[in-house]
């Protein structure tokens, strides 16, 4: 592209917000299905694309871990096409009527879904965020410009093409898709002050980048991921219950934002839960970073400290504190949570009700892991993000989520008396 | 008050928050009964500290017209204590279960309101607008932080304290309404960067204000208010709902956001409805503000400038504009709309459903007057202002909107496969 400045490409992508509002669900559909088409027919490209990448992270010393999430395979790239048909099988939210009422005086009042217009997004390392943002956007009736990771540069720009011409192909303005990663850090300077061009922003990523985008933005942004996510053990907790989902919180997938990072035991439970979790971890590989009492019944602890109780580990990594009351408990959750889910073991069906009442979090389980706080698991079918936010949305988001809703009033001449 | 900071303020607020959000709608109702009362009986301190405000108003030589929108007498201080009341009927939203399902395996989620925590309003000169929203947010749920105009200052603290007051007489935390009016610009600041302690943001007041509030905030903001708001009318647009419909929307009162800016015509219709309309306009004292066409049609016509077209008059002024096509007034409007109301006189439908479908404004009507873009009139009993952003809420604001929500999900042990 020959555009100057990423102002420009706002601009084209907010014209570009009319049409893509005006497509029928089939349209979008038929758009999408072309898109799924161009990912697998340009795989080749697209790989080759992401090798420079990866050739560059190596060359600048980035970790193993990083590099296998830049990374795009044949199967990977199946897998984006595949994820791209999902979005087009959804459901469209847009034109969905969420509400209304005939006034008295016989005005017809209708509340519908529209899209938003146009979406931002601002993400790290990897480059499928660039196609599952952009057929989210799109299936959603948006508009949507890009900041992808400077690590994943040569391979956002590729896919950005692909999707563009394949837009393009089916008879959708290429403009509905734009990238400003050519503009770096002005890029994402621009999305953020968008005002009047960007809608909602999204950004997706570490605690750093989230917070920074909530910080600089002047345009509205949906606030995403940071998961501290506490469980907490109850003196009735059964055993079975405190092991096994204590052990799939943290183990089945230690670097998502729903995997659980501290668990707080009630004193008087301590004695009959903390070894028997604490050994179920440990033969799982988990490094437990404890209090004093923790050490006292558990071998191989980490003693704990205040930063334990604030980390975000993401890894096989887990606090473990002893509490003397559920008061406690919640004091401390309150401190440290970053509202994104919390639950409780216990059969007590009145600390049940105080823990769901009291914790304020997107997500409050009884009973239950905290991996289930997901899209999917929720029956959304996609995964637009978590909201750690109160406004417009709070946990896992759906297509919908990525809409706005807009009055229709239809009358006869009636005024105001 | 004694304390030193405005952050002080906040946490006590935040802290009253996790109270409020415990009450129970009858707990609400006697709250915002005993402040109503407590207005009442308070009267005479209320209209003296007002009296103060009024002389210093006067000193400094702000006009009659801002300073009868200060003034608080009997019948305004009843009128107060009556909106409260008013408040108090309204349906509590807190608890309303608002979807839910059962997951495959068993786990019950179910999606609830809850309050957001702490609302914060900063807003200008009329005194009545603590009263509003103090009841507003407690009715949800809410505690409050107010920042007021330096204008209102002494009527704004009386009433401050007589709500505190009124709350810790029945039972609830006076910490649920703060004030940070007395740390002047620090109080506002201390509000739009309130990360962690402001829930959501809402400012009340001129196009300026809320410019300077949505840019400088790093917490989440409800844009309120900015009506520029057009009427077209079309070429089959009958005389009486023409000329009806723009006076009302016009004439009824002038001053508020939903009033009718600028009326553009079509210009088939023009020699038809242009003297018509205008006529009706002027013998209601309306100035008409028009391009060359309309000048050659009606006497007394003010020469547009392309400032008018931009203008929120606010005033018994008008905007008067013809154009060539539909697409041109939707050109125009997509230029010039602030995005809350537009309206289209016309009775050919296919022109009905493109107007409905093509302007993205908060609230688009067809043959209906923009007067009855209000919370009221939508049936939602209070008016919390009406947004003109598309995150969260857009459209008149009823109570629900000053609510977040939150998922409760009650297992049985599910871990996830």
């Amino acid at each position: 592209m020959t555009d100057q400045t990423p102002q420009v490409r706002l601009e084209r992508a907010k014209e570009a917000s009319r049409a893509t509002a005006a497509l029928t669900s089939d349209d979008k559909e038929r758009a999408l299905e072309a898109i799924a088409v161009a990912l697998e027919q340009n795989a080749a490209s697209i790989i080759e694309a992401n090798g420079r990448d990866i050739d560059r992270g190596r060359a600048d010393g980035i970790g193993e871990s990083l590099i296998d999430r830049l990374r795009l395979d044949e199967k990977r790239v199946a897998a984006l096409a595949s994820a791209v048909r999902q979005v087009a099988a959804l459901a469209d939210p847009v034109g969905r009527v969420v509400g209304g009422h005939r006034m008295p005086n016989g005005v017809a009042l209708e509340q519908i879904r529209v899209p938003f217009g146009v979406v931002g997004a601002i993400y790290e390392a990897r480059p499928n965020v660039t196609v599952d943002i952009a057929a989210l956007a799109l299936r959603s009736g948006n508009a949507v410009v890009l900041r992808g990771g400077s690590a994943a540069k040569e391979s956002n720009t590729v896919l950005v093409e692909v999707m563009r011409r394949a837009l393009d192909g089916a008879g959708v303005t290429a403009e509905a898709i734009q990238t400003v990663d050519d503009f770096g850090r002005d890029g994402a300077k621009a999305l953020m002050h968008g005002r009047g061009f960007i809608d909602v922003l999204v950004p997706r990523g570490s605690a750093g980048l989230i917070e920074t985008v909530v910080t600089e933005s002047t345009v509205p942004v949906i606030e995403t991921g940071a998961g501290n996510v506490h469980i907490v053990l109850d003196e009735s907790a059964p055993e079975d219950w405190a092991r096994d989902i204590v052990v799939n919180a943290k183990v089945q997938r230690p670097s998502v934002c729903n995997a659980v990072e501290t668990v707080l035991v009630l004193r008087q439970a301590a004695p009959r839960l903390i070894p028997l979790v604490a050994s179920a971890l440990q033969s799982e590989g988990v490094a437990i970073h404890g209090d004093d009492i923790v050490a006292g019944l558990v071998s191989n602890v980490i003693p704990a400290t205040e930063e334990d109780w604030a980390t975000e580990y993401l890894s096989l990594d887990i606090a473990m504190k002893v509490v003397d009351s559920l008061d406690d408990a919640l004091d401390h959750i309150r401190r440290y949570s970053t509202g994104h889910t919390e639950s409780i073991i216990t059969t007590d069906s009145s600390n049940v009700e105080r823990f769901l009442a009291e914790v304020d979090s997107a997500v409050v389980m009884a009973n239950a892991s905290t991996r289930f706080t997901d899209g999917a698991e929720f029956g959304f079918g996609a995964e637009v993000g978590i909201s750690t936010q109160k406004l417009h949305t709070r946990g896992p988001m759906g297509l919908s989520e990525l809409t706005s809703t807009k009055w229709l009033a239809r009358g006869a001449g009636q005024t105001r008396g």
